[in-house]
């Protein structure tokens, strides 16, 4: 890889400097371009799931498959084990075994982890600190890959990082992450984590929700350090129309509102009215006529975004996606030493 | 492969030639006994199960690996979101994606992709027309495989094809599909397709069931058109004794009765006093004294047929399902360009 | 390998000489010193597993990756078909598909077949006898692994056997097999598969439990028939510091009691007040200095163990699962012909 240090763990961007980023990113180009079908010969990778997932789970697979080495899956309580994670306890319910031994066992089977953790979706500062991810990596001796923590989600950033410079958006544009409607409370790692990239980028950044869905202080801290030192900026609005005035993209996504985090029914209340957001071709009339749709998928039709949105030109959703294979063989080849 | 050419799809042997189903095959054949290990080195298949399976699936994954590629399974529910596939939806319910995205970004993952997608089991005429495989089959723009759709089994129909030229039954031979009891309403994709086989094949078929269970006249139309240019026949009776006289094979099969599709009560009902429908050893009687007994499994012993049946030599059940593999190497060699 | 004859199958310790073992053990280190990464290039083993796993799940695929060969993973009723393995009845409940039709047809599909069968738990007499494995193998034409059944678990116990000469405990050291604490009734596999082994290694066993908690005479006769040769010794006992005094090993694990085999309600009542069997500093107190603590694992912390041990340097149950890993490619390679 060119001058970059070889990574020992891929736990999230914002401990990246923005350099090694763009080699990462020159790397999954690379081999987007270039196959290196024996870069991971007689690798394995773990896989641990906690919670389900199609591309993760597939492009994780596939990457491996394509540098030439192997993956395990395992997913606690289906085919394995429930697994418990809480220090200290007395464990006599449903979970046989504890994290403390599973993922330590794992270390001599696999050679490197990847592990989807989710938020745990009761307590906002737990799930801010990414504690429960963190504690899990802790165990695992060799490299480590965030699959989706509480409160991040590294290898969609960079995948979106790298269908932004596919589709030439100006690393200077303006980009909304706009919050949608959605059945459910959902976490808040991808829109952390994507704010985080696009300030990151140098993109002028705003936030687009309704008001009781502004997104915790400490998502927004962290999106304007990463903005310092690269010409970004982060503001956040509940106002569309100037929201999404010249916006060069926007990249739709639901989260759980963090004044009733937890609380399933003062959510399903609050959303009561907030049916109308829902992205459409309105959203995109006084945008950039260039203006392209971004969601992380799964994204719900018709709830989150219309279908004429996204089977329209605009949509770059299967782009990204596509972009989450490129983008992890690079992480897979610098953590587990195919460039040597 | 001697003179065909290469398929780009495998959806249903009704779209095959003679000739082109027997240069599959020969290809077989020849990797039955001349195994090419690297044949498909680095090529990826996908396999998107919507139901449960043993043959297929285990099937599937050996033919990618004795090939030198690789599989990456999905079953959407178990580890993977739930999928939507119909149009226009507001999706606010169980499912968190839709295929409309799921296959097109599968496809940045895999090089082929098998889709095993069963029947509604509601709606005759949406089944008959296997439009929920080929919507779907449809958004993936490589290669595709039928693992069984609403109507149509070819992986089936090929191996057991296969199956049938291994125990050396004539092209011309006496061929009954049998109707047999079940304590579920079945689907009508492997009674077609294996229909459809045997007629092509040029064989004398014949249909036996209880009045209730003919097959729906389209079914019966399209093994008609198959068995047209090569000299075989099909006809219906619910006559056993007729029926099984001569009879070169007795390919037992229970399926939903079409005049009750989708009604569970009014099947269970139609079944009471069948239970005699289950094949056993006076089925044999005034059959060929060569008359060897199929079945696709799984196959519920002494309700479909009795132990006697299945363990005696006259049972190919096991080598049907070994021929699942021969076959399906001989598809995916096809499709990703083994043959080269 | 160094004089051994190739392995045909792999179902119990028992069946082997001292000498044989020896050699099994002398290759997974030969193993684990020297990758041998083309072995079992083509190979494929089939894994099916009627009941959870995360070590056998994780540590077999992960020995057929490091020895060039793939796995094909099978779990009924998750994904694939539930299995009747019952002769004679018919099928007219859950199971769609008899293993006398599942194990042959998968025999066509790989090259060795791991089955994990569990206990029945309800019938000691049968359990004891393990029919439902060897009837399960004997439908294999090729080579078969157990990986857990009723009685045995030889993967878990050549490995542990690894973990002792790694350890440098003493073939004559005094290993203590102690009865624990567990919110549900288990099965005897590992206690019996355990037992035999450090009998086998010439060890001076003490199997300690709570009275209505003794293995039942025929493990213990096997084991003493195992000690026979080689110097070892069985002995039961509910007396704690008397088994533990001396002890190099304490290896704790939870078990059903025979007197109530299948019987949930009279196992919970008897567990009443047998909450101090787990396995505290204080069990080391008079043990010696050097002992070490290990347990097959999954474990419930605090209530099998506590987290000190556990968390001391005492604690081999990490080793331990590492040990599979070298055992099993040892196993594989010697069924699989990778020794030539």
């Amino acid at each position: 890889m060119t001058g970059a240090t070889a990574l020992a763990r891929f736990h999230s961007l914002a401990h990246l400097s923005g350099e090694e980023i763009r080699a990462l990113l020159d790397l999954a180009r690379r081999l987007e371009r270039q196959p290196e079908p024996r870069a991971l010969a007689g690798r394995i990778l773990g896989l641990l799931f906690f919670n389900p997932s199609l591309r993760t789970l597939a492009s994780m697979q596939s990457a491996m498959a394509r540098l030439g080495g192997s993956s395990i899956v395992l997913q606690p309580g289906q085919g394995t084990w429930k697994l418990e994670t809480r220090a200290g306890v007395v464990m006599d319910g449903e979970a046989s075994e504890h994290v403390r031994e599973a993922i330590p066992v794992l270390a001599g089977y696999v050679d490197a982890l990847g592990i989807r953790a989710f938020a745990g979706g009761g307590d906002l500062a737990a799930d801010l600190s990414d504690a429960g991810f963190a504690g899990m990596a802790e165990l695992f001796p060799g490299p480590t890959i965030n699959l989706e923590s509480a409160i991040d989600h590294p290898c969609q950033a960079l995948g979106d990082w790298k269908t932004l410079d596919d589709l030439g958006v100006p690393e200077s544009g303006r980009f909304v992450l706009a919050w949608a409607n959605h059945p459910k409370a959902l976490p808040l790692a991808v829109p952390a984590a994507v704010l985080g990239m696009a300030a990151a980028r140098g993109m002028e950044v705003t936030v687009l929700s309704p008001e009781p869905y502004r997104l915790p202080a400490p998502v927004i801290a962290r999106a304007r350090a990463a903005a310092g030192g690269c010409g970004g900026s982060v503001r956040e609005t509940s106002d569309r129309a100037e929201a999404l005035a010249g916006a060069r993209v926007i990249y739709a996504k639901s989260w759980a509102s963090p004044l009733h985090y937890g609380d399933a029914a003062a959510e399903t209340e609050l959303r009561r009215g907030l049916a109308g957001w829902c992205v459409d071709d309105d959203w995109f009339a006084a945008a950039d006529p260039a203006c392209r749709f971004l969601h992380c998928l799964p994204v719900r039709r018709n709830v989150v975004v219309a279908d004429s949105v996204l089977d329209s030109p605009r949509s770059a959703v299967v782009a990204q996606a596509h972009n989450r294979l490129w983008a992890q063989m690079a992480v897979l080849h610098q953590l587990l030493g195919g460039s040597r």
